[in-house]
């Protein structure tokens, strides 16, 4: 096979998003999340935890500028990493130390990088001007050399690369290039973009295969997806052959780690020392999907990108094995990822409880990136339908309708009172937050939601490829011409989609996923036209000019999904989607103790349009029964019939529970 | 009521247990426990972690000596609380320092209660020998104005009391009280009486509700219930005032422990602060079982104490509605109390995990104090239900059928992949551990065997209440001529008691305690004997001359018992029971993942004798299908027709699960 065939992925700018669904999550994006962000990334918001993330930009130019009027050399603060829990008393006028987590500063970068995707397609000269200046800023922290991490340059440039196991360089410098990368080709300006090379550079001066350079890789993967954004928007072949190294090296014995960290090194637990850093084997060996689950995702989703344009096969059989690993086994109905808050990392296969889990917003939006790649190499719909389920699930049940507040962990069935009362689940909250110390999924989400179009549609050569059905259009070039396409839907309450092909002078193939939750289609399309179905993608083959507009209708029905029984926490239970959607019964229509909730899956199910928080969706109401207590017969009894009151169960989307206050929630329903 | 009436506990040595049920299990504590908690107590098991216990004891002494010897002030070492984790290199040569947990003392004195225990049925003249030289030990660590704690004796004792929240000295001196009680009460020797009373009276000077005297109380409790039982050997008034000093101080305002501890003031969690320690409220008005749960059951038995001997209504009220809050919302089946491992505590109303549950051996054995202690007070048999399911059940699990290793947690649900894999229930072993650490609950298991037979009788006035039938005797005094009253039974496997009362020259009342789970009796006893049935017991009145025996037969068959649905892990499940005994399902019997076997309880259920480990039980046959993954299916699913294979479930007794082996085990079954 050709991996090399697929171009490189669609710009932000190339596509326009039209549908209501995901046009209104751009505009809270663009009107709610980003301008309190910056806020939040300036300690502005009086009532959250401050970020410190510009504080110490600016702390690191002072450093910068006294350096150079006095012409003094280096400082040498106290090397102290300081956490939130170390603050001075006045939290507001913090001094010119280094404050927050050690990755503070990527809270910038994913900011700017969904400001350049929102300046591709929607420009905002005052937006442009704050970000800018904050350019400025950041690029006047950056040392001569070209380091830039305002942790180590605080605290000590002398211990820079001495704990790449913990700390974070290399993941800033990741988030650095998707921001300058986002940026530049949301703006043409290349300021931000030359300083992501220039630490590139640095950092590709000291690592690398060749004798002298350091052997180390990111404890915190993602440099390695982000080195080849950089290599791809300059064509610098180096970029893309230091996220190779850094991928190959990955898990080498001896340990990079153990160097860094001989303290740590036990016998007896040899292979699993780094296994929550993916580093306990060299990725192409890795058979069990392990530890940390965002770090997971995107050491794949850069392993599949390094694949593609190396055309490693070995590469890429070592992803899908990982798919297949994590999809199969370690993965939630809502395309949520990662059961385990400790580590906040994946557990041991099929272990999916659904009230303690972690199922990271971050993590969803990994998988996303994942699967994206994996399709760029591979066209196959099992791709797609995970990457439709955590869009339109895991990742938003991350954020208020409103765009206010976040979760950051999702789990598929919430006890406010377990919530209040469980320290074990200490980690799940019942209602969304404002904001977080650790804060890296609301940004996280910003530049999701922005480039969201980036996710509907891939190309190869003349080819191009309907992965989501979003309304809106796409400008591909094919044979040296512009040509549009363009889509209708009402997605996600309906399976109909209307495909505009403006007139194409050579052979277009369209190919168009088929959802596995489609229980059929209807097409309208010449019969010339279309050919066969592979892979789950149904190929239409034409020059366009007869025909420049067809019809295609997936059977959008619900569906009734039950577990394979090994998951031991839904036997029993049965989940209810609806094309993409997946669906949970909250306390606020149905009552307390929905685990006393029996829904019978043979009666029908009436469909309704609902407001919530002013969204419309489509409510589902089921019959089913409730269990009732037995009054007076205690904790425990003889068996009996159950006392059953009948009753009709509503059921919501998801991604949209909690915007009608904090209570119960549940997707796993019990059958009747 | 007149609570008074009830006299003291039986003594061991007043009543003999005959079956082989208990029998052998007081052989095994004989042969297999003491001697072997002798040896950790000294350190001498070469693969288990030291217990420092004796050890401390011996440098007291010789701290003692020296300062008799030199005539120097008492030296003032370091006052730093060491752990197993703060260890010199080698452990097996300590220095003279205090190491271990601050309550190692205990460790000594809950072995020689159970020592006494066995000396009082079964002479022993070289573990008596033993004993006294240790009981020498101890003696002389004690100081000439009566303190005895190796903690504070060994790190500084001008810092005694000063930290009675969290560290044991008070609950060292109720095991003190008790081991010597027993001691005395087993071999008539006072010595360590005497140190018992001796530090009580140092204590009783240190504390009281007098001007002048502290004003704290157990941060662990015991003492409340220890002091009561010096006050019932002793006659001396004074400590059963400082038990109810002890009990009525505590949870008062301001807190005592505040004082000892201002830095831990929050306002914000006022009211929560000391739920660990049951010291939030006075205890009259705690309307939640909340905290810590052994530390809180010893405090309701000790409540029970004070409140009959004192003639105390409203304490008694609050114990018995302590009582309803927690056997009717926080206990399991079997006799397990304390959810979550976070504080060894009582979760919120109606959550019983089965599979993450704490269910501390010393908690149920405490539920069995506090249980006995109700009894003497008010004969109802919801207290003795409680008391056999927890003797039978949740305490004989915390041993190996061997007597050589042990649970401190007692789940209702393992699945050792899970005990390997997940760090969330470390807490949970697979298999029972040769010792532990904090090794509480071992000789808490041998005291409580060794002592049994004070658990199944109670007398008042000319009244012998049977609450448990336990073959054997007991000997009586009524109206002053000792008569035996012997119980014949093949408990906990046949229901058929004969029951033989020696010829008693006035009227006695024999309440035969009617057993929940029996469905039904018949008796053979003449008419005029059989009166009526109150609170569980049936009483008969006679004077016995011309009937001495008589049978009863309580119906013992399998129960099949489901949970109030306000307890989420149980909806749709049933767990079998028979007479005492909780059945379980264990993967050597039935295959792995237990999740996916469904109990058909419309079938008939065989009963069988069965071998485990050379004891004989009875196991249960019932028939049910096993839920087979569907191949090639995924992980998610539409709703299709389960692919089912029929199979018989075998089920053992969950006291006797985890004796073949390492397997999954699960009492709570789902049904078909």
């Amino acid at each position: 096979m050709d991996m090399k065939k697929f171009t490189s992925p669609f710009l932000v700018k190339d596509i326009r998003v039209e549908d209501k669904f995901w046009k209104e999550r751009i505009e809270l994006a663009r009107n709610e999340v980003i301008p309190y962000q910056w806020a939040a990334l300036n300690d502005e918001i009086p009532e959250a935890a401050p970020s410190f993330c510009m504080h110490n930009f600016k702390a690191a130019v002072k450093l910068n500028n006294e350096k150079t009027a006095k012409g003094t050399a280096f400082k040498e603060p106290v090397f102290t990493p300081r956490g939130v829990e170390a603050l001075p008393e006045d939290l507001r006028n913090p001094d010119d130390n280094f404050y927050g987590f050690v990755f503070q500063d990527s809270d910038f970068y994913k900011w700017i990088e969904a400001v350049g995707y929102l300046l591709a397609i929607h420009p905002d000269a005052e937006l442009e001007k704050t970000a800018d200046a904050a350019i400025d800023i950041v690029c006047e922290a950056q040392q001569e050399d070209g380091y830039l991490d305002t942790f180590y340059i605080l605290n000590g440039k002398d211990k820079i690369f001495t704990n790449l196991r913990d700390f974070h360089e290399l993941y800033c410098l990741g988030h650095l290039c998707e921001g300058a990368v986002a940026y530049y080709q949301g703006t043409g300006k290349r300021k931000l973009l030359d300083a992501a090379c220039k630490f590139a550079d640095y950092v590709g001066d000291y690592f690398g295969p060749e004798e002298g350079k350091c052997k180390g890789y990111p404890g915190h993967e993602l440099a390695e997806l982000a080195l080849v954004r950089l290599y791809e928007v300059t064509g610098e072949e180096k970029y893309l052959n230091l996220s190779k190294f850094f991928i190959d090296e990955r898990g080498k014995r001896p340990y990079y780690f153990d160097k860094e960290h001989p303290q740590d090194i036990k016998n007896d637990i040899d292979d699993l020392r780094y296994q929550y850093h993916q580093a306990h084997l060299p990725v192409r060996e890795q058979d069990e999907a392990v530890g940390h689950s965002v770090r997971a995702v995107y050491l794949y989703a850069g392993m599949a990108d390094v694949a593609r344009l190396t055309n490693d096969e070995e590469l890429f059989k070592a992803c899908e094995i990982l798919w297949h690993l994590v999809t199969d086994k370690k993965y939630y109905i809502t395309g949520g990822i990662g059961s385990t808050h400790i580590g906040e990392a994946f557990s041991y296969n099929y272990d999916l409880p659904n009230d303690t889990a972690y199922a990271e917003t971050c993590a969803s939006i990994g998988l996303v990136f994942w699967a994206r790649r994996m399709l760029e190499i591979s066209p196959n719909s099992k791709y797609a339908d995970v990457m439709e389920r955590a869009l339109y699930n895991g990742i938003l049940s991350g954020m208020d309708l409103d765009g206010k507040a976040f979760f950051y962990v999702n789990p598929l069935e919430v006890n406010p009172e377990a919530c209040h009362e469980d320290e074990r689940i200490a980690h799940v909250k019942s209602v969304r937050q404002k904001w977080f110390g650790c804060a890296c999924c609301p940004p996280n989400l910003a530049r999701m939601l922005t480039s969201v179009g980036t996710y509907a549609y891939t190309e190869s050569e003349n080819s191009l490829f309907v992965h989501l059905y979003m309304a809106g259009a796409v400008k591909m070039n094919v044979d040296g011409n512009d040509i549009n396409i363009k889509v209708s839907s009402n997605f996600p309450w309906s399976g109909e989609v209307k495909i505009d092909v403006s007139e194409v002078n050579s052979e277009l193939t369209l190919a168009l996923r088929i959802p596995a939750w489609s229980k059929g289609y209807t097409i309208d399309a010449p019969d010339a036209y279309v050919g066969e179905v592979k892979d789950g993608y149904l190929y239409l083959k034409g020059d366009w000019t007869s025909v420049s507009n067809f019809a295609i209708s997936f059977k959008m029905e619900t569906q009734i999904i039950q577990t394979n029984p090994l998951v031991r926490d839904n036997v029993g239970k049965v989940a209810i989607l609806r094309g993409p959607i997946v669906y949970c019964a909250e306390e606020v229509d149905n009552g307390k103790n929905l685990h006393n909730l029996y829904v019978d899956i043979t009666k029908p199910i009436r469909e309704d349009k609902t407001l919530i928080d002013n969204e419309e969706v489509i409510s589902l109401t089921l019959s089913g029964y409730r269990q009732m207590p037995i009054d007076g017969s205690g904790l425990y009894y003889e068996v009996r019939d159950d006392v059953r009151e009948e009753v009709s169960l509503k059921l919501v989307p998801y991604y949209a529970w909690c915007n009608r206050g904090e209570n119960e929630m549940m997707v796993w329903l019990r059958k009747a």
